[in-house]
């Protein structure tokens, strides 16, 4: 774990040069835009370690999997986020002296990401070899306006000297993917121009064939003036460039702006591109830098005004939540439903920004609630427009008759992760695509989401389940063999609890849409079981069959659900009882030692009683629980905030906020040595899911809002908003007392403590005294 | 399957040119003498589909590893076979034009491998594009005599023209691997040299280190006299040969003879490789290629005399075993210790040619009773002198204290298997080399093994075993988690029943052996446990615990061992109800169907109870044959020799023959469509036992060597040859008696169809009559 991030409750702070947490902080310090990012590598030439990083929305490479030996089903590729071309390149030279900040003194260094207003900065003094030292403040964004631009203010002064500064603003496509499987570079060249001030690059990955086209315009200024100097234009193959030499003197400023943009084929036409490239940053040039940054802040105002979780009394715990927000915030704004939350966003390659099911269990429910109807409905429009897909997914397995396996890792719908394990075994995923579809359906009571795209999926996700369950002569049981649960530290376990709870559930609810579809909008049920060729009733007998007669492992003298088949079988080690020098087992440990112990990597069992909790009654969540969590070693960042919103359930206020801490500056603190891969965007939202579903209990039960808050010891208040049916809501919990603002033009009413509380259009109710201690 | 093998008792004779099966042929007719193998490649230049391949024992090179995610404990790299430097290339061009089979028309193809001389013959008249037609023959072997050689004759006749030839005969080390993971090439060049007509190329592999060198040495004859001509240096980077031109004219043969070898570093110090290159060379050079065939001839007939069965009245199943035989001989001489026997032996890259539990499991049993006593004692000491590595293989999973998993694939004794669910799961292997150990003493009666070698290795098996298995509180007994058993269409299932009980073997044979040797070899016994640090006294109890609290998974009802927990919780169809078009399932259906079915595809339990059938009754072996043998595809070539001994036990001739039938001509006619990738040499040693242990029910019994033959219907007779502790025995089986010919000095007796038989040296019983009948 790292503390280097100064604590403050708007802005991320480095103080001092540090090149071994250089990558780290590339991560932390990332911006984006839901359509490009780029990680905090430096404009100038940098020699020390680094992970350049520039990802634009749903452009990706199929690279060839790596596997031992191939066999039948495995995926073909692996989809790859591709490291695109260099946009904030901007080489200096200081009379004939390189600025690279590896090999010169550095004083004074301060990265700042700015969260209120959504960009980066940057200042240090550089002492160069020759003595020579210059004042450096470099300003960028990636802009949430213009999406498909980015911009930035450098700003170079000597301090003891006068000379010649030869300025390089560059497009380098040169570029490759550090976790390539085979050493490939993914991009060609097909076209370039340097004109003037500016160059236009246009690349095209391979096998995929997808272009994007990153342009750049630049101008110099000195003592407010822009300079009219003649432009040197660079270029090579994947390269373009435009070079400036000026006269600086000591302490007058040299300012470059530098405006690009990215533009991939995938909105605009391929014989366009250029051209529209061209067009964005000629207009962003004439808007520019400053007006830029004045709509980017508004536009962050606005994103805050919907998101924000405000939290007094721990600083660190304030700065480490709107991080978060931030970054879901710059990874997804659900304009486009062709894009996805990759579980590292736009800050790495690492798991090659796909998507996984992390969107539907963790992701969702955050944009249900910070954000308009539209941006959770694309997260689950993804998933039908990828439905085609799921379907031959299954079927390159041996499943037949529409049955839809949504894949575990996806850019395009097709499965490209390349672990049999996982591929064919963490089927578990359907169920949450199919409860992400009950969840948004509950939350936004948009029931004709069900007709026009849901059902689809749930009779295709229906149709996988039923076949793959079978009949156990045995046990006279339906059984679902050779499954990875969500504890991936399990692989091809029998009977997973998890798994065969939530395939049911899939059925049941799948029946339920359909009753409820066929009776709201009968003519769009023929329709879609026409056009799907289902035969409702052999279907419902199909169905009800596996419903009504499927086995579950459970530990009958304990009282609890068994993980799967076998559990008790293995020796029972509890957590506490580890050596800490073998933690964490994932590096620790050798894949044998781990998959044969009893140590859960990430709720599995809790997992599927947080997804149904109303069916449970507190004592066998608290069996369960007590069993499972001293178990689990929660080495997937996914698994603390289910911990977290289950002991909150069960009145644990101090686990519940232990559970919280272990995600809430995950990455701001590099608690797992891993964020210099990229930042766990995912996990992100399983923090804020701890604060809102734990913290402040928060529930919709048949339609309403409903909270059960409390307010942890160590903070003197937390505050959140929600939207809800087009109500915003601010929920406030201090010592004393829960106020709901209704901030909107409509009435609600809300259920905190069981209470029914009515909040007239923009007033306060407050809940409190008493209430709190129950 | 395809059955364009002549049939013929003593040759493999194809006839007439087929480019499309020409990667098969490459693999059957390959040569080899345990030193250096080499694939049926042309001579002459071939642009057509090729697999060039030749092959020097002990050297390879250690390819990374292609995994999706690697994890702890996985293993670094995969040791490749590598195809070393082309010592038989002899390009020939008639007037300026190439001999190319793939360009030419060919007329007359011929290529036999004469099994009973030990050589490779090819003949064949090209008629080139400019009309012009030559008759070549060309004959070549690795000599067993001058293990690192081989010769080659090469004629060429012009008959339709007078003209010139250029020959270059050359080596060329720029060789590369089919199957590369990276696609890079492994060799160096260290040094090259071209003398008058000679050269050597000195090449290093990549990483390992290896030196190989190859020289060559040829000369021209015309009319019976050596032609004196000019030769043409020729080389360039890892190639070397030398050029002639010569006159021919119609009819008048020209005869090139290329004496080559191979030396490696294995062998030979490094400085001294080229000097003991040119020695080998010079010797066979003077030697001639005459009388090198002769010694060739007379040494495979010695091998014969040893190793032969014979079979009347079937010529096809005659050659099969005899082309089983003979690669076999060619592939290991048991000469060297450091040497093993890979699955494709030196036939083809697949495999990586590395040692597997196929050479304990399936050859031991034809070396021991085939050749003399130190070549299968070889064998074993192959695992004994790696026993570190294996020790070192466990501590990275995490084992400790000297326990020792050998791996699945080895060439120094690291495990370099690719894949988890083999490397750290089908553990069994550890048992196989046990009863290895086991099976050589119940043979040879080498007691003095156990002391010098055995029981190191079988403490140190069981300490791994007693560290493998966990204590079940929910059973109270003994279990054994995530393995993968010899059926690998199952992975990471609990409580292999085949494991289980191989395991607690082992326990109980280490415990046997150490009493042994403690009371026969009190001092090596004392040394030998000192310096293991080995507890006597807390070994034997906590051994003895898991031997008599395992817990073994069965079907009670039915009466069966159960192949693993949950077995029958699967579908429970047969292979006789498969869809002919699903097969081999393998090929049809995806993993996660065939992992999900109940379809085994090799000897699982059957294997069990192959290996300790003395504790079975016939009725326990009938059920279970009866159970599993339906559920089984025999999708590798190891399953149905395991089979056809069990049918043969259980008394179903007619099944014992059909499941020997499947492997018996399993390359000679491409059963698997795979023979291209290489010959399947360790089944070739199956099908042998399906003969002897099988149709002869050859056992030994407390010393003593035992038959139960029986003589399949199709054949009129069939007799082999057994070595049994320095006696060696010929049996032949016809359709009225078994005959036992003791044709060494000592006396015998034996035990047919329970009856004792004193057989004299130097003399034959017979057996017959009613006898075969019961």
């Amino acid at each position: 774990m790292k503390q280097y991030i100064k604590v403050d409750e708007w802005n991320i702070i480095e103080e001092g040069f540090a090149p071994h947490l250089n990558k780290i902080s590339e991560s932390i310090f990332s911006i984006g835009n839901g359509r490009m990012g780029q990680r905090a590598n430096f404009e100038e030439q940098y020699s020390g370690e680094s992970l350049p990083g520039n990802y634009v929305a749903g452009v990706y490479y199929p690279d060839k999997t790596r596997v031992g030996w191939w066999k039948n089903g495995y995926p073909e590729y692996f989809a790859k986020v591709l490291n695109a071309a260099n946009w904030i390149g901007i080489d200096i030279r200081v009379d004939e002296e390189v600025l690279d900040l590896h090999t010169c003194e550095v004083k004074d260094f301060r990265r700042v990401l700015n969260m209120k207003a959504g960009y980066l900065e940057r200042s240090f003094t550089a002492v160069l070899k020759n003595g020579k030292e210059v004042r450096v403040n470099a300003k960028r964004f990636c802009s949430i306006v213009d999406d498909e631009a980015g911009a930035i203010r450098y700003s170079i002064t000597p301090l003891n000297f006068k000379g010649r500064l030869v300025i390089t603003a560059f497009i380098d496509g040169d570029v490759k993917n550090q976790d390539a499987n085979y050493d490939e570079k993914f991009w060609e060249e097909v076209q370039r121009e340097v004109g003037d001030n500016s160059a236009m690059l246009t690349l095209r990955t391979k096998k995929t064939g997808f272009d994007v086209c990153t342009g750049m315009l630049f101008e110099v200024y000195q003592e407010g003036q822009r300079l009219d100097m003649p432009v040197q234009p660079v270029e090579n193959i994947k390269y373009v460039g435009g070079r400036v030499n000026v006269a600086i003197t000591t302490g007058q400023e040299t300012i470059i702006y530098k405006y690009a943009a990215n533009l991939s084929s995938e909105n605009h036409p391929k014989e366009k591109l250029r051209n529209s490239c061209k067009a964005v940053i000629t207009a962003i040039y004439e808007k520019g830098f400053e007006r830029m940054l004045e709509e980017q802040a508004a536009a962050w105002a606005e994103k805050w005004e919907e998101s924000d979780i405000s939290i007094t009394g721990d600083a660190a715990a304030q700065q480490g939540i709107r991080f978060n927000i931030f970054q879901l915030n710059q990874t997804y704004t659900g304009q486009d439903a062709r894009l996805n939350i990759g579980p590292k966003g736009f800050t790495g390659e690492k798991y090659g920004g796909s998507t996984y099911w992390d969107t539907e269990a963790y992701c969702l429910p955050f944009y249900l609630s910070t954000a308009q109807e539209q941006v959770s409905k694309n997260l689950l429009i993804y998933r039908h427009r990828q439905l085609q897909k799921a379907i031959e997914n299954a079927a390159k397995l041996g499943f037949t008759g529409g049955a839809a396996l949504y894949p575990m890792v996806t850019m395009n719908g097709e499965e490209c992760h390349n672990e049999w394990e996982i591929t064919f075994e963490e089927i578990h995923r359907n169920a949450a695509i199919a409860y992400a579809i009950f969840n948004y359906v509950r939350y936004t009571g948009d029931t004709a989401y069900l007709a026009d795209y849901g059902l689809e999926v749930l009779i295709s996700i229906a149709r996988f389940w039923v076949q793959r369950v079978n009949w156990s002569e045995a046990r006279q049981q339906y059984v679902m063999l050779g499954v990875t649960g969500p504890n991936e530290y399990e692989n091809n376990v029998n009977n997973n609890w998890y798994t065969n709870t939530m395939a049911v559930w899939c059925l049941e609810y799948a029946l339920e849409v359909m009753a409820q579809v066929k009776k709201e909008a009968p003519a769009k049920y023929t329709a879609l079981i026409t056009r799907l060729d289902f035969n409702e009733e052999t279907a419902t007998i199909a169905w009800g069959k596996v419903i009504t007669q499927m086995y579950y492992p459970e530990d009958k003298e304990r009282g609890i659900f068994l993980q799967q088949d076998g559990y008790m079988d293995k020796e029972q080690v509890l957590v506490k009882d580890l050596d800490p020098l073998q933690r964490p087992v994932n590096q620790k440990w050798s894949w044998d030692r781990i998959l044969r112990s009893c140590f859960i990597k990430q709720a599995d069992v809790l997992q599927g009683i947080y997804f149904l909790e109303d069916r449970y009654d507190m004592d066998t969540i608290r069996r369960n629980f007590d069993f499972y969590e001293p178990r689990t070693v929660h080495e997937s960042s996914l698994s603390p905030c289910v911990h977290a919103i289950l002991a909150a359930k069960l009145g644990d206020e101090q686990r519940a906020y232990e559970f919280y801490l272990r995600t809430a500056r995950l990455d701001l603190d590099d608690y797992n040595n891993d964020t210099e891969d990229g930042l766990h965007i995912t996990s992100m939202a399983g923090t804020w899911m701890s604060v809102v579903e734990g913290f402040a209990g928060m529930r919709v039960k048949a339609g309403q809002l409903c909270f059960q808050p409390f307010l942890p010891a160590q903070w003197q208040s937390f505050a959140f908003k929600i939207y809800f049916r087009g109500v915003l809501l601010k929920v406030k919990v201090d010592k004393k007392e829960v106020y709901i603002s209704n901030e909107s033009d409509r009435d609600i009413t809300v259920c905190i403590y069981g209470r029914q509380i009515p909040v007239s259009a923009r007033s306060e109710e407050t809940v409190g005294g008493e209430m709190i201690k129950l």
